[in-house]
């Protein structure tokens, strides 16, 4: 069986320009060792190459937004997985357009996968209010919602599967428990002893851990309406362009500064806030992370390489 | 006066699979300071930043054909010149679907270029035979003819202007020649003296350096009519993907073993073969290197920065 495991890997920190050693936004979710790419900028091939992830491994996509510099890098992705041997079937999550975009692609190229690409898209979502289950799988399931760019962008809320109950084990003893019903007990089921005792599963079990939640919002301004889609999730990376001294320009161009990111996360009571698509202006990105923390202490620099236990 | 400089710079060596710490094909070529770009594979600006090249040097880029590891690094490269702030026309030759897609991913983010491109398509060139001129300018012309591989793909001769004759100081003297002509005697007038007498150009004036020339093949079968289009030139890229024990697969995918790239090197009498788009199986490329030299001594590998002078 698969170890448990949940955590994001950051590929890329840079906005548009990918100066000072950036790469442009691209990240990689590591559910029980299953990957779930987030983005996917120029470069994010390589950068799964330097910090070893198998790119066979990925069962889903997710695209934010038709901005370069968050899928210019999958195209060429899916080109190598083809070269690579893949025949499993891939997931994207995507607006509609960027088929329309691979599919004139790749009849330039003349060719096609030998693997099945399933597309989902997430064009109504962002053009309405509400959150939408758009993926779901035994690992997690994956729901959008609108943010607020210059053209149409969604969030994603990344959720573990609910686990199973923990089976108590002196159960077998006391109730004469036949292990062949420990599965279904362990999924909630009451047990019935031959006597015609109902034993109920709460005698038999203890809750298993609350699922974790990881919160994915990038390109936006900052809305009121993202910290009620997200509330209390356990880590959120929320996009933080601009320091506070360009508060103006951010606005302009349909971003947020490390501050708003901050309060996003103080009024969503996450645990943990990573921040990133940091701008070419910034060489040294300390102060953004220090503004963050004004407002909510456990605020972290998402840049390249960096590990983050969910 | 910019100094006169003629040399290309790799940033890219890799085949389709960007392994082994390659990347996909791209090379800057540099005539007088000037930049040209050759094929743009992804990830070339990152390499352009790492080589120091300033990108807004870019006159002209060269599309061989429409496999992504050609041409996927180029629209983001074109959004960087716009974010630095780019006004000057940016040529661009290629075959014509590339516009077409450019314009639909561009429609896709919602913005559009503030410096004109203008396209040259090579859709004609590559399926008739004979070369054509699709690209000049002060410091150099650019002919391209067809290769053949799986889709449709064009070479490029790249030929520096002709220089202007060198002037003898010594005609000042001799023949009285005034210093507001010395520039049309180096265009190759000839001069009349006060009393009627012709002075022939060739006495006041030496022959200019010949015009060096770069020729750039690939993706390509080796082509017997390559030699002819290049006959000569100084310096030849050749696109050698696989060693002579798999020269089965380079026939099957259209492209080249180093041994047939330096056959084409040896009927074209050219100066210097540069070998590159290396298959990721080949760990060490120094085999390929060994199999072009059987033929061809002069042959170079054409990896990640190095610079020749053509």
């Amino acid at each position: 069986m698969a170890k448990s495991s949940f955590s994001v890997r950051i590929l890329g920190s840079s906005s548009a320009l990918p100066a000072n050693n950036r790469f442009p936004t691209a990240q990689i979710l590591d559910c029980n060792q299953q990957y779930y790419l987030i983005d996917c900028g120029e470069g994010a091939q390589m950068q799964m190459r330097k910090y070893r992830i198998k790119i066979q491994r990925i069962k889903a996509v997710f695209i934010s937004h038709l901005h370069g510099d968050h899928y210019f890098g999958l195209l060429g992705l899916l080109n190598s997985m083809q070269l690579l041997g893949r025949t499993s079937k891939l997931n994207i999550i995507c607006p509609a357009k960027l088929k329309d975009i691979f599919e004139l692609q790749m009849e330039a190229g003349g060719g096609r996968f030998q693997f099945p690409i399933h597309y989902t898209f997430t064009d109504e979502i962002v053009e309405s209010v509400g959150d939408t289950l758009v993926y779901s799988d035994a690992n997690l399931s994956v729901t959008a919602f609108p943010l607020k760019h210059r053209i149409p962008c969604s969030g994603f809320l990344f959720k573990q599967q609910k686990k199973q109950r923990t089976f108590k084990k002196e159960s077998l003893n006391l109730f004469g428990v036949p292990i062949k019903l420990i599965q279904e007990i362990k999924d909630g089921a009451d047990f019935i002893m031959e006597d015609g005792t109902i034993i109920p599963n709460a005698l038999m079990t203890i809750d298993p851990p609350a699922p974790k939640t990881y919160a994915y919002c990038t390109d936006t301004l900052p809305m009121a309406e993202t910290s009620a889609y997200i509330k209390g999730c356990d880590t959120l990376y929320h996009e933080a362009t601009f320091a506070e001294a360009d508060v103006t320009r951010a606005k302009q161009t349909f971003h947020s500064t490390a501050k708003q990111a901050a309060i996003v996360a103080k009024n969503a009571e996450v645990r943990q806030l990573l921040i990133g698509h940091f701008s070419a202006r910034y060489l040294d990105l300390e102060l953004l992370e220090n503004e963050a923390r004004t407002e909510f202490l456990n605020s972290f620099l998402a840049i390249e390489g960096k590990l983050f236990e969910i």
